[in-house]
Formats: C-alpha cells, structure tokens, sequence
C-alpha cells in the first residue's frame, strides 16, 4: 500500500487524555481512533494487526476441531435470570436498554448462557457431544473505569470458545488441549517467553481457574512465578493451602505484574443443570452436559504486544502480526532514478505477494525515518542516492536496530514470502 | 467438512414463532439461530455465507479504493446531539444505556456522525482528499416489529461506505463509481439481473436518494420499473415531477414488491458543516468536506438471495456465496467399498482446496437426499453400490435438478477449483 493511500497520520504530540502507553503509541501512530474512555475505534493499520491475530488464534482454533459461530449482542433478560446473572447486584458490567417493542434487553458480555441455551437445540443424545464451538465476538461491559487503553475497554474484540462434553474425562482432555492451543497462540504472538498458566480463584465448581498471564508492567494483576518449576499463582490465592497444594515455597516465588490475556472456565455440570441443558446417555439417562468455557482477549493481547515490545521511538510489532512485513522507503527527493528504483522494487514486492507499506510521500528523510519507528513495521527498506550508489538497499531490523545492505539483486530473493 | 462434525442439525418442522421464508428455511437448515425477534446468531453453515458475501464486498470496496476500518458500536450523545439525530423524536431506532461512570450512551446504528468527527483528525487540508473508508459492522436498531427474519433485523452486518470529497466534481464521479462496483456485488451474489437503481426521496440536500431494490415478494417496498428503459422509481416519489424528471409515463411502468438490498445517501456538504469537518482549500480557505454514504445490508441480502432462490424442497445457494461448493453424500451402508471410495474422494477434494461437505453421517439415504436439498449446496455428488456399479459418481446441480454420472476418472478434473 502506498502510504500517500493511506488516510491516517502520524501525531506528534502524546493524546493528554492517556495514560497507558499502549494507547498513546497506538493513537500516534494511527491504528486506533479514541471514540471516548475504553472505546476505540480501528483504523486501517490497526484493523491488520487485529486480522493477523484472529489468523492466528482461528488456526490454533480449528486445530481443536473448534466451529466458528457468532452469537449476537443482544441478550434476552429472562435467559439470564435463569443463572442469576442478569442482576446487576451480581453481574455489575451489563449495558442494558429498554426494547421499543416492550421489555429490556442486555447487551452481551460473555455468552455462555446463550450458546448453552442454543446448544439445547443440538444436543439430545450422547451421540451428539462433544461439540466445541468458538467466535471472535465484540464484546460490551460497563466498566466503571477504563485508563488502560485497548488492555480493558468498555468495547473490545473477544475470542470466546465454549466445549459440550459427555463427562469430566472428555471434558478434562480437552481443557488440556486448549491450554496447548493458547500457548501456541502466544508463543506465534511473540509473548510466549513471558506467558504464564496461572491458578487464580476458581468459581462455585472447580478450587481453581486457570489464567494465562503475561509479564506487563501495565498489566492489572499481581502473580508469583517460578520459573524453573513453571509455576505460577494469582496473588488472590496465594495462601499456605495452595502452596501446599502446589508444592512450593513462598521463597521460591517471584513476583511479577501481569496482565491477563486469556482465561479459562470450568463451569463443571453447574451452569447445564441451571439452564437444563442436559443429554440421554448410553442407557437413556438424562445427564447435565459438562461445559467449559476459554477466553482470548484479541485487542487486549495487542495492547500488551504494544506494551512488551515498543521502546522509546515507538511501536515495534513481531512478524507473525506486523500490519505489514516492509516498510519500503523512497528518500528520492528530485532525484528521478532513486523514485524510479523504489517504484520498480515496490511494484515487485506486490507482485510477490509480500505486505508492503511503500513511504511515496513528499516529505523529508528525517520525518520518514520517524514515522516508520513510530509505526513499527519489521523490516525498513531505504532507497536512496547513497544506497544506489553503492548499489543495493539499506535494510534495518526494527527489532534489534541492526542495518546491512542488501546487494539490489538479492533484496527479492531475501524477502521471499514464507 | 465430515458432516458428522458439524454440530448443527436439520429440523422437519418449520419453526412456529416464524413468518418469513428465509428465516424458516435458514432456521430448518441450520445456518441461523434465533435469540430473540430479529435477532439471530450465525451458525457455522450461515457464517460461511456471510463470509462469503463480505469477501465479495471487500473486493468491489477494495477495487474503488476503499480503506477498510471498524468503528464502534458504543456512541457518545454529545456527537449525535451536534446533528439532531441523538433526540428519539428524531431517530426512533437507538438503544440507548446509562453508563456506569455517569451519562448515557447510544449503539451505533449508523455512522457518519463518528467517522465524520474522527476524520477532522486527518482532514486539514485539500491535499488530505478524497478518503474513501469502510467497515462491516454489527448495526443495532429499536425496530418496533420485527418480521422478515434477516431482512429486517434488530442487529445485523452492514457495510456501510462514506466518502469524503473536495467538491461536488470529485463527490459525484465516485457517487457513480460506487453504483458501479454495488452492481458488481449484486451481479456476483447472483441477484444483479432483479436488482435495480432506484429513485427514492432525497434528503435535505437532495431531490432524490438512490436505492438498489431487489425484486422480492417477502420485501417490504414497493417500486415502479421500465426494465427497457432502465427506471425505477420508489412509490414514495411516484408523482408527475418525477415521472417529468425521468422522462417516462405512468403506464410504462410495473409494480413490483422489492427489498433494498443497498442505499446512497448524498450528504453534500450539511453534515460536514454541522460536525464542523472543514478543510483548507488552495487558496487557504476553510471549507467544508463533501460527505456521502453507501451501505450494503450484509444479511438481508443473504436474507433476500434465500427468498430468490430457495425452492419447495430448501435453500439454493448460488456458487459464489455457497457455504460448499460440493456435498458429497455417501449412500454406503454396510459396504465397505463404497464407504472406502467416498473417504478416498473426500480426502482428494480436500486436498485440492474444494470446500466439501461430506455426509459420512450413518442415516438412511432418504434423510441424506432431503437434507442435502435442504442445506441447499451448489453441487451434490453421490457415491453409492449402484453409482459404482456404473463406473462413476452420480452429480446433481441443486439449482437446475439435473442429474449427470461423472466417469470416476473424470471427477477431479470436472471439480477444479475456479
């Protein structure tokens, strides 16, 4: 994409109204637009890097024999009385609104209950189960505060998948499997090394939850990690009854700042035996089907890429979800052989099907150099009189900062697409 | 995709609580889920097609230089206030929320008031135009009635395109490249021959509004038609002015019910001048941005492309939107052979990126025949003893019935990926 296209543009200035990092380099940047505290908008740069870690979470999905549903927004008050969770005494994030046609309706914050009370529809027997489905669903909570940026909005994209099992053994198989299939999704999002499966409180069911908490100084929570043990525990439980169960010491433990970019509940029969949603089993037995259900925050793991990775010059994203792969810069100036060559290079990138924002502007060298760490794509490309010259490229790592030059005939053969 | 493990199921009975045929059929099929009246969740056969659809869209968008973004569904009073159109008096379709750190806030059902005021962060000057940005957002409207299943939806997909001009020139050359590339859509979605650009009443600043109506007895608009002359008038504006204006008579026009399946909103210059959105012409002088809007209800095309099509038996999708492209159907019993010779046909279609629904399901073949024609797929192929017996596979195009026998040697090549 040319950048001349492209509609947004870099700012200067930090937005006064933010203090979290991740939202100040993003709004800088261009990727998301702030419609008011907690409730950004993406724009074009922001919406890639979104796709790329839906690719990403959608093929660790299927993986798991996942089926990608949507469920809606709207939410049916009387549904939720069934489990008690459309009191606001309980549930204290509900957007709620009076329906014309009479009556109110919720706006949706988790989806259990609606995917349980569907699945009542498609579950009769046990021939039928399991089923696990998922979605990437835009979820609407009425947080009384949002100063984090994009890591806990009021709005924010969410991957919620859901299991249907026979009974513990299957249901416990494959709430092992998820939790291999998050750790691939956070070792392809560049945060695996610091992702930690954490105990925390569990709910009316299980003693313990898992969380998946990445090291952030930005991050909410407050976890105790070993590392050699990999063990990890949410300061809510940390108490001498989970140390024993964990078999570890106080002093082994370090503690760390986390945000929490994915959970996982285990609701047992609970939840299926207050909704009724139950199956016949072998012997025609009416049983409560078993139910998980497993978080991703999508936008909320960006912000903590944002966080981790971007230093003082601005964003820098990990390949797997860089908005683009290159960033090719023309410095041609009047110069029309250096526009010629960044033409010829860009049209051959295209061609090759490799992710290329192409700097065509009419500005000088030093802005292009400082939007381009601002934005934070991988691989910086210059062309330039000094670099024809000497008859290649300069090619610049954002990560590590390292230049080489590429010799012109090797640049394709070393961007070859993976 | 094995059949058995695809959770939904078919259904016999048409649903009780529904009037519209597409809701009743997609229902039966088991692409949609109904949560509430108006308000349907996506299965993952109906996801497909809403997939399928968008990837049409995001072309045709594409191709006139549209950038896709994703505003938000939250909306702040404050903004829609500055045009009149927060007040219910006004605009009777929002929902609105108290929110929990104080005030109230709306749900998009539409946004040009949004994008509008985030575009005064990128429009400054002449040189920062034309921006042409869309989205496929989840829309949410109060509708009082809700009858025609996704037709009419309380939330539904729309793509909705706005366009900012420098002037009138520049607004009404891509007002026309726009009607050109939702011809396109409408022509690939197999519903171009009945759909036609339609006269409708015009807003403040225009005499007429254009809408692409669909002819439809499920729709809800009436419109008059010369298909030699290519007119269509909105019966809102059937009276002398028009037909002077059109230059056609009373009597060369048909009647017919439609479903508008597109609108064009041409704001001119009034909202931009409301919202305040300006920029600096060459001459230095401020002045206001040309705003114009194009959307494309998502689902109720699906909606209206199962009203064209679905015949006595099911749903009939057209190739380009089908959830598959191939069900094959495996009339195996307790023969091994035939069982062995679908799996291997299976395995090679999926192989070669076919999308295939394979019912490998242990049901009598009356029940796979009426649920293949139910779910409606462009292409049936059937294995059996007797198909085998002939040397091939037995064909069917769902949309025309017929039937042909593939030799078996032949059916790869016949199947090709487009």
């Amino acid at each position: 994409m040319r950048q001349t296209d492209l509609f947004t543009k870099t700012r200067k200035e930090t937005p006064s109204d933010e203090v979290s990092k991740n939202a100040q380099l993003l709004i800088r940047a261009g990727y998301i637009y702030k419609e008011m505290a907690g409730v950004y908008a993406l724009l074009p740069l922001g919406l890639r890097v979104v796709e790329n870690i839906k690719k990403i979470v959608r093929e660790e999905m299927n993986s798991i024999t996942g089926q990608e549903i949507l469920m809606t927004s709207l939410q049916r008050k009387e549904l939720w009385e069934k489990t008690d969770r459309w009191d606001d005494a309980n549930v204290d994030v509900w957007f709620k609104s009076a329906l014309a046609a009479g009556g109110e309706v919720g706006f949706g914050w988790s989806h259990e209950e609606p995917i349980g009370e569907m699945m009542k529809g498609y579950i009769a027997s046990f021939r039928d189960l399991p089923i696990y489905t998922y979605q990437f669903q835009n979820k609407l909570r009425n947080e009384l505060r949002a100063k984090s940026g994009i890591m806990r909005g009021r709005e924010f994209l969410m991957k919620d998948l859901y299991s249907f099992s026979l009974g513990k053994e299957d249901h416990d198989t494959f709430y092992q499997s998820v939790i291999a299939a998050y750790k691939r999704v956070f070792d392809r999002t560049g945060v695996g090394e610091d992702t930690f499966v954490t105990f925390a409180s569990g709910g009316a069911f299980t003693q313990y939850s898992h969380e998946f908490q990445t090291i952030c100084t930005a991050g909410e929570d407050v976890i105790y990690i070993n590392r050699e043990k990999n063990i990890a525990i949410n300061k809510e439980v940390l108490n001498d009854d989970t140390l024993n169960d964990l078999k570890v010491s106080r002093d082994e433990l370090e503690e760390v700042k986390t945000a929490e970019v994915g959970n996982i509940f285990d609701f047992g029969t609970k939840k299926s035996e207050e909704l009724g949603l139950m199956y016949a089993n072998e012997a025609g037995k009416s049983t409560p089907v078993w139910l998980g259900s497993y978080g991703i925050g999508i936008t909320r793991l960006m912000g903590v890429i944002v966080e981790k990775y971007a230093d003082e010059k601005g964003l820098v994203w990990p390949k797997s979800i860089a908005p683009f792969q290159v960033h090719l810069i023309s410095l041609a100036g009047e110069h029309e052989e250096v526009k010629k060559e960044a033409e010829r290079l860009y049209e051959e990138l295209v061609e090759r099907g490799i992710d290329v924002l192409y700097d065509d502007r009419n500005v000088r060298a030093g802005e292009k150099f400082a939007d381009a760490e601002l934005i934070g794509i991988p691989q910086r490309l210059v062309v330039s009189e000094k670099t024809m010259a000497q008859g290649g490229i300069e090619s610049m790592d954002r990560m590590t900062g390292a230049t080489t030059m590429i010799p012109e005939g090797r640049v394709l053969e070393l961007l070859k697409k993976d």
